[in-house]
């Protein structure tokens, strides 16, 4: 038997004795729906939730008062983030040849600049990626680029994405005057979506929106008959000063046997402006808070401490990660497993695991009782945004993977809404999650962990 | 032999003699698909198209243009239309019982008075009929009067249509500050739908907004919970003086045989604001034109002429349709049959009839040449607003039915773009309606007479 083999073998003796009685209990709670129910608290009451915003200070309180009403230890971990604030926002098509003016739908992307108060003007140029935005070099100067691309469903996302991302700062260092970014989106519903985009310390911002799919055809297609200029109008802006307080939101139930081990479950509080964050990701905080309530609710407190955190502005410069990340090294935490909850509401189709060798194995004997859901297969994968920084520490990550197929019909747009989620595929994504957190905060042994990642730390880089 | 029966085996045998080879050529010809590129030229180049707006002008002059590119014989019909301008508009939930503000996705619909310079807030009651609003009485004073409704498919918008259309007036009659009507819509993504309401002569019109589905659903939950109370802001409003200028676009081609006897086919050239009316209704516009086309290119003109209108103003107060009717009356035009073209651009799935005794028969002969388009199934009905005045003239009418599952996601919304249109099914669509057309104008004899409606003619009444 090889190293590797035995290590798995005994993860998978280790993962056995957590009692199944356990598994058919935390299931059968979360199935009940209250996922659903916090989720309708969150988006009605609190709803839009852009970091610095009020709606996110709120969303904080509401959650502190949720975790007090059920009695278990809550607390506010300090964060700074980037207080990035919506304007005025318009554009439209001018002066097409042999054509009459038409609005386009716009919005800004987070951290834009924004364009002079009546706006600007000017003509577009369309490019496919990075590479050809440098390609044009002075071809670029004081135009507006309009980035397309070909995103169809959600597996585009990943590629697409670094448009958005990075585009705008490419397009800045050309000396453009603005940039477009085709929406990242698989529904055509004249909606901009928006998102972060990133401009590196010391580069010029420039005034960055998205753009509804329809548009960008529009443009595509004007282009073809002729130059096209557009007039955009964008007044969203870093505030004065650019940082505001804010804050993570951690509670926990503390571990009956190894309360230094710590198993953390996370989601992030808040969202984008446009819509009440419904599956981006109010979805992610019900199956967390429902999780710490369902274990609250258990006979006795698993082995080892479960802890919840809220991550504050995930979407707008991922600072909550950080400040979480910092302050457990600080406190010497000694986190032995991670899950993120951040694809929004459709049902569990199985289980992702970061691990090291013998982890998928000892994961797969955790997951059997999630047969009955669909949700017992186990791959690598998985992970997080606001759980990254953990590893490089090497702490193995778990997720619950989800049935995604129209999650980009409605990210980051103002369509993001309660109305979108289905309570019985959240109650049984919630099913999954809570029973993978109690299992790894209960079970014998700890899982492998996961080899260091090969790329740099992304908090301490230019790019993200 | 009945009579009946004889008139309906004359129809079969005077239909018969349209030579086959003319319903190759002309559904040929149309599966080229130069619809599509008519519509692209409309959407693209002329776009949005309010009656009274310079878009409609516009578009008016576009199609003169078209049909004098053509070779056809055009020519324009002064119709003064509502001058109705929309304005800035927006609304939010303010102060619900333990919740925060949110905005909510609203427009005005067409012929809505303004709300004062501020805009207005009051508490929302919500009903989900005409006769709940009545039976509330003076509970309504001072409210903001929610339309609910559960439009589901298609097949739900006539039912709901009432709410978007009377609704507004029965709020004013009990003393409402205003009304909101939940979207007429079979997708949810937080676009409201516009579409006209009717205040009658003498009433008082009030702020009338349609509301995006999320936000009907997101109010019907916080009532649940207590008192909502809205704020609006609607700038829209009829111009100074409330009637412009405009025109019906009307060309012909002259029947060989009998030129007096008139088949028309027409579409509506204007559209709403928010989108560019690609379905509704330059699809139908494509369909007319395109049909003329390739009526005009065949080697030997119909037996009867065949005229094509485009109305001005179906969506906002049909005043092209009454002034072609008019027209006609005063001209004494003799016309034997009348196809309108306003159900989107889905594939033709058959054909509506609406004619006396035999009619049917009599088309089913006709429309045999589209078994290959799936649309030579021949059943009653059919008909639409702009035709509608010659029904009491018992005009025959045609129409091709249309698929319109997706009709109601984009209908009336900022969605209603040149994308939503699947090229081979606007061409199949424009088929069957070509060949229609060109029957109807070529047969031997004419479809008998529809009996005389039973409501009396709306254009007269004080309710449309």
């Amino acid at each position: 038997m090889s190293p590797a083999a035995a290590i798995a073998a005994l993860c998978v003796l280790a993962a056995q004795p957590v009692a199944p009685s356990d598994a058919a209990r935390i299931t059968g709670e979360a199935l009940r729906g209250e996922s659903h129910r916090i989720l309708s608290d969150l988006t009605d009451r609190v709803g839009a939730r852009l970091a610095g915003s009020p709606g996110a200070d709120a969303a904080v309180l509401w959650a502190v008062e949720w975790f007090r009403t059920q009695g278990i230890p809550v607390r506010v971990e300090p964060v700074l983030v980037n207080h990035w604030v919506r304007g005025e926002e318009r554009a439209e098509l001018i002066a097409p040849k042999g054509g009459r003016p038409q609005p386009l739908a716009v919005t800004a992307l987070g951290m834009s600049a924004p364009t002079p108060p009546g706006g600007l003007a000017a003509e577009v140029v369309e490019v496919r990626s990075l590479e050809e935005v440098a390609a044009l070099g002075v071809k670029v100067k004081g135009r507006i680029v309009l980035f397309q691309h070909d995103m169809k469903d959600a597996s585009g996302y990943g590629k697409s994405a670094g448009l958005r991302m990075r585009g705008p700062a490419a397009a800045s260092r050309q000396g453009a005057a603005a940039a477009l970014v085709r929406s990242l989106s698989t529904a055509s519903f004249r909606l901009p979506h928006t998102g972060t985009t990133f401009f590196p310390p010391g580069e010029r911002a420039i005034p960055a929106a998205a753009l509804a799919v329809e548009d960008a055809e529009l443009l595509h297609r004007m282009l073809a008959r002729g130059p096209v200029t557009v007039r955009l109008v964008l007044g969203g802006r870093l505030a004065d000063p650019p940082l505001a307080p804010s804050a993570n939101v951690v509670a926990e139930i503390r571990g009956a046997e190894k309360p230094d081990e710590v198993v953390v479950i996370g989601a992030h509080l808040d969202s984008w402006d446009l819509g009440t964050g419904a599956i981006d990701d109010g979805a992610g905080v019900a199956m967390v808070l429902d999780t710490m309530r369902i274990a609250a609710s258990m006979p006795r407190p698993p082995r080892r401490t479960l802890r919840a955190v809220l991550f504050m502005n995930e979407e707008n410069g991922a600072e909550g990660a950080v400040a979480y990340h910092e302050a457990s090294l600080a406190a010497g935490t000694r986190h032995v497993a991670a899950m993120e909850a951040d694809s929004g509401a459709g049902r569990p189709t199985g289980i992702e695991v970061t691990a090291g060798q013998g982890g998928v194995a000892a994961v797969r004997a955790m997951a059997a009782p999630l047969a009955a859901l669909g949700a017992s297969e186990v791959v690598v994968g998985g992970g997080g945004v606001d759980i990254s920084p953990l590893a490089y520490a090497g702490v193995p990550f778990l997720s619950v993977a989800q049935e995604t197929s129209r999650y980009f019909d409605w990210h980051h747009s103002a369509a993001d809404t309660f109305d979108k989620v289905d309570p019985r595929a959240l109650a049984e994504a919630t099913a999954a999650f809570a029973w993978m957190a109690w299992a790894l905060a209960d079970s014998q042994a700890v899982l492998p962990s996961q080899p260091a990642p090969k790329q740099p730390p992304w908090w301490n880089r230019a790019s993200p």
